[in-house]
This record gives C-alpha cells, sequence and structure tokens, in this order.
C-alpha cells in the first residue's frame, strides 16, 4: 500500500507506529517554536493548542490504489504566525506548520456512519520557515516519536513539489480553507498557483 | 436526502445555504461567551480561533441511505473550558461548543484522492452550558446565517440523545481523541456511556 500525504511527500506515513500519547495535564506557558537540539528539531509539545487551519481525509495527488484504511490528517500552525498571516496573507519568519495524521474509525459509540478520528496519531510532520538557518527558507522535519528529528533534505520531493504548486510561500493554503480568501484578498497567492488555477479552469 | 449530524440531532444541515464568510482581518479581543441578546445567543465570532478538538466525515447514527455529498464537521471548545477540562477532566460553566459543518471537495489544485474542506461553512452549531441560564444547564442552538439564534426546544432529540449516549457532561468527548484519555484518567466519563461501551465490547 502506498500512502502519501499532500503535505509531506516524502514520509510514508501509513508506516510509522502510533506515537504514544502524553495528554497535558497542567497549562505550561506556550513553547517557543521553532527549537532545535544541534541539527535537529524539537516536536513542538503544544501544538493541539495552536490554531486549526484545516482536516483532510486521505488525501494524495497520486490517484492511484485506494489506502487500505481512512486516515484524517489535522494542520495547525503557532498563534503568532496565525495572526501575522491574518494582516499579510502571508507567512513571517519562524512559522510552524503541523501535519498531524490520524486513523479513521467508522464503528464506535452511536457512530453508525462515516469516520472520526482515532486517539493514536500516526505520524507527525513540521513545515518551518527559519530564514536564517535554511538556505530555502523553509524546512520539512517528519517525527516517529517525541524524540528531536534530522530536516529531511532537500533533494526530497517535498520541497519540489510545495515550490511548484502551493498557493502561499510554499505552503498549501489552497486547503485551509479559512486563510485563501485572506492571500485572495492580499494578493499573496504564488504565480505557480495562479497558473495552477488558470490551466484547471481552461481545462 | 436525510443528512444527520451525531453532535446535534436537531438540524438537517445539508438544507442551510452556505453562511457568508467573513474573514477576520484584525485582531479583536477574545469575545466573552456565551452572549446573548434577549432570548437568542449571538454566535461566537471567533470560535475559528479556539482550541480544535475535532473533525469528522459524514458521522450520524442513522445507518441509512448514504449521504449525496460529503461533509466534514470541525468542532471547536472555547480556551477558558478547554483549560478547565484538562485539569478535571470535565466542562465548566460557560462551556461553548462549536460544531461547523463545510463540505468536501474531491478534486482540486494538485489532490487527486481524498477530501478537503470546501470554503462555504454549511451550517454552525454551538453547545453551550450556562447553568443560571437553562434548567438542564446545557443548551443548543443552530445559527443560519451571523444573526443571534433561538435555543432549540429541549423537546427536540438533540437533549435526549446527548443525555443517553455522550461520553461526559453531555458532550461527545468520546469523539474528540485528544479529551477521552484525560476523562477516562479522572473518572467523569458517564455511566450511560460506559454502559454503552460495556454492550458494545459484550457484543
Amino acid at each position: 500500500m502506498q500512502k502519501i500525504s499532500l503535505f509531506l511527500l516524502c514520509t510514508a506515513l501509513s508506516a510509522l507506529p502510533a506515537l504514544a500519547q502524553t495528554p497535558p495535564l497542567a497549562d505550561p506557558a506556550p513553547a517557543a517554536v521553532p527549537s532545535y537540539v544541534g541539527d535537529r528539531m524539537r516536536k513542538p509539545p503544544d501544538y493541539r493548542d495552536w490554531i486549526y487551519l484545516s482536516a483532510g481525509l486521505d488525501m494524495s495527488y497520486n490517484a492511484g490504489q485506494a489506502p487500505d484504511h481512512h486516515m484524517f490528517g489535522n494542520v495547525f500552525v503557532d498563534p503568532a504566525a496565525y495572526r501575522a498571516f491574518r494582516r499579510s496573507g502571508t507567512w513571517p519568519d519562524k512559522t510552524t506548520i503541523v501535519l498531524e495524521m490520524r486513523g479513521a474509525r467508522d464503528k464506535g459509540s452511536i457512530n453508525r456512519r462515516g469516520l472520526y478520528q482515532d486517539g493514536d496519531v500516526m505520524g507527525l510532520e513540521v513545515h518551518v520557515k527559519d530564514e536564517a538557518r535554511f538556505p530555502g527558507k523553509w524546512a520539512f522535519f517528519a517525527f516517529d516519536d517525541d524524540a528531536p528529528a534530522r530536516m529531511i533534505p532537500t533533494s526530497a520531493n517535498c520541497y519540489a513539489c510545495h515550490a511548484a504548486h502551493a498557493a502561499v510561500d510554499t505552503t498549501f493554503v489552497q486547503f485551509y480553507p479559512t486563510l485563501l480568501p485572506l492571500a485572495t484578498a492580499r494578493g499573496t497567492l504564488s504565480a505557480a498557483y495562479l497558473q495552477d488555477a488558470g490551466a484547471a479552469a481552461a481545462r
């Protein structure tokens, strides 16, 4: 089975084991993001308290075989970056976007149709803008567990695909319904995205 | 076509027109919730900045005919109630939970498989705890547009169903994957939910 997220091409998410769940019990101050240990990025500990951008189901730009199980992808952004985007229609330095993958369940409790999200996190990926640190300004990280992760090499397809198709500053704002109108109004949509959209409209 | 959300039985959401989108441009102070005008509740203006609990797809406790279009339901809670839940495993007075329904799209931009969320909000429902105001402590409201809405009468099925099956204090915490472990650890799961879960395990 091949399972590829739109957000990051690079990671075969379904191959990852479920990450351990550590429910937050206290109310710590928001962690500064991004944070690193040497050449590794720390997993943002409090991303579930960030701003929700959207959720998708089984998204892929590969029309091939359907997955053998369904997966939701929840996307969050740190609140400071979100506030800046609302003002400007684009992302400031230090923007941190998290994609959290969760398995989908159908039958459970009183649910008899449709899908809801499982307790197990099946994958966690981060897209971070850190202009001083990364030559291309942005970098991707995939976390297998709570340990800091190494940057995904820039030779991976995710970088080229985000550059070629993402609506705003290499991020897939076209899939974040409350942000797309802001970017449209501010004129911050990428030339690549506008070209894709024009080609789709002409078909 | 019959389309019923798990969160609120009462509203035929798919019959609602898409609500007008008003992207937030400034950073107003968080609105106090709940807020009323006479016997009507004001629609929370900033719920997209609240804490995301989960999203489902086409959820229904009616196993009947599949819907003729897919719908995501995003659930948010006000931050103060979320912080209290993390400490206590249950909801404080004034808790406000929002269910936002959005249509699902399949083909668009580079997406070729799976579903993502549309720009149009197809329905908005609120479940609010206000002990001094409502004899049953909680009440439901469905918003057709930005205008304040009247409470859904307590004779509606949603009240009975939430009382009979919801995991914590008449709310469907069993579908909120980060909250269920907290409620389990705090021992705040309802007797009705534990009975449902026991019956399901015995089948």
